[in-house]
């Protein structure tokens, strides 16, 4: 049996077992004295990860953005980044320089800093960043926490990442920059953690539909979502030809960096106060839906996944 | 330009450049409220960092190796170790088990543990471990701190890796072990840092002589080694077929996972009492040095260096 037989997530629950269990966040927590530690580790690299038109100083700039993004869905503050880069030989050193400048202007735009990394000759380039946040121990967003009844946010708007990938693919390059360029909501996720109205968090990078499952699964609830009210990007209006492929967009596509969270619906005013953010539908007892036109549809675990 | 054509270190400056300057040790170093957090993160690939003849078990052992070295360079009490890995589609599920079974049995030996990681399909075997540790503000080792007259030391043997290589090549595996499944100095490092008698540590992955360089770099001193009190590994007696390639071995090899430090002459005693170790040499004011039956040569910065 291999890799590409049983997909990402299947393997990362099979080395979950060798490993005695990991608890699925965005980061991995430590307990400190007063605080939490959240680390978060994501190797991207050419072939995959980065689209062919994306500029170096973009592939850099999404290297550490995609990092941050996962101490944002933690509620916690940037401490910095470590990367680690795995570089063919033959690359010409400006390239490598304007990655490295796209890493500092993002990790600069968060008021973070990179602390260090690790530089090797590799095949393909590789490029793996590490995050740490801190949180303080009763300000921690985790995934597990939604209770049914619980309303359904989103930062932002979605879909934007989807609507890029169409964007690339027929030339229309002015409408893939979410997409090569995506903007992680630290400052959001801070504040919605300072409000103590939100119940679970996590991003929305593997697009809504598995985000979607991976809250449910964490905090033993489901979900509706209320078509009418999820927020399309104004990429998705522009390029989506249907409103199916638009919803395609929002539901499959990964490259959103969106915070999804629940928050308790007699606090929804002091979330709203934190941030600007979309009410797309409410936590129940069971099951992944999409409510329309009055009727229910099951939303199938269809995200992005690697390996498969 | 290209990055072979300026090697691995020439690279790792100009970045540097660019991210505003980065101090070098083993680690980044966060200041906590009482605590350094120390973190590194180290890139490993299947064709450069790993012998061909490594079982996937001892891939994984190494990994989490290289990264638990760097942790105890510090002094510091390891926290975890995050990995991301890129693994080619097509490797067989019960391969990728072996990998973590051996990283898995490396944090469990040190008293630590896989707090979490990533994976992606990768068309090249990468593992991208992050090591985290916690040290006190006061007993911090770093590689500058050194001063003429500081003894120089090493924790076990060295040549162990590069008599493993030659080991490899010729067909003796029984004496590539050390190459293959390094030990970390994990407990020596948090002993060496409480005594308070060590100015100066780092660990010699690297090689002797490029981390004798590093480390007078880092202090603006220099180092004289005594040829007669390097403690040669069993596997260099037994496998060198002369004394300088027994040196070559010790000065240029990479993959030895000693620590290197410097000690204050009055307190010797007291490092002493922390771990086995080997005095082999002192801090100078300037120059790295060799002194062997009444000479002084140069010992040229010749280790081992990813690119080029």
């Amino acid at each position: 049996m291999r890799f590409h037989d049983i997909g990402e997530r299947a393997l990362i629950s099979r080395i979950a077992d060798i490993l005695g269990g990991i608890e699925k966040d965005d980061c991995a927590v430590i307990a400190l004295d007063d605080e939490y530690l959240v680390v978060s580790t994501d190797i991207l690299h050419r072939e995959t990860d980065f689209p062919d038109q994306a500029t170096p100083w973009q592939i850099g700039w999404m290297s550490a953005a995609v990092n941050l993004s996962d101490i944002a869905a933690m509620g916690a503050e940037p401490l910095g980044i470590l990367i680690a880069s795995g570089i063919p030989p033959e690359t010409d050193v400006e390239l490598i320089d304007e990655i490295f400048r796209g890493i500092r202007d993002c990790v600069e735009a968060y008021g973070t800093e990179v602390l260090g990394g690790d530089t090797d000759a590799h095949r393909e380039l590789t490029l793996c960043g590490t995050a740490l946040g801190l949180v303080s121990r009763e300000r921690i967003l985790r995934r597990r926490g939604a209770r049914p009844g619980d309303l359904l946010c989103t930062t932002g708007s979605l879909g934007g990442a989807g609507a890029g990938l169409k964007a690339l693919e027929v030339g229309r390059f002015d409408l893939a920059r979410r997409l090569l360029e995506p903007r992680p909501r630290v400052q959001e996720g801070m504040a919605l953690s300072r409000t103590g109205a939100v119940t679970a968090m996590m991003d929305n990078s593997d697009g809504l539909a598995l985000s979607l499952h991976d809250l449910a699964e964490a905090g033993g609830t489901g979900f509706i979502v209320d078509y009418d009210r999820i927020p399309l990007a104004d990429e998705v209006r522009a390029i989506a030809e249907s409103d199916e492929e638009a919803l395609e967009m929002v539901l499959s596509a990964g490259g959103d960096f969106e915070l999804l969270f629940t928050v308790r619906e007699d606090m929804i005013d002091e979330a709203r106060k934190a941030c600007e953010l979309s009410v797309i539908g409410r936590a129940v007892e069971n099951g992944i839906w999409l409510e329309r036109d009055g009727s229910m549809m099951p939303i199938p675990r269809s995200g992005y996944e690697h390996g498969s």
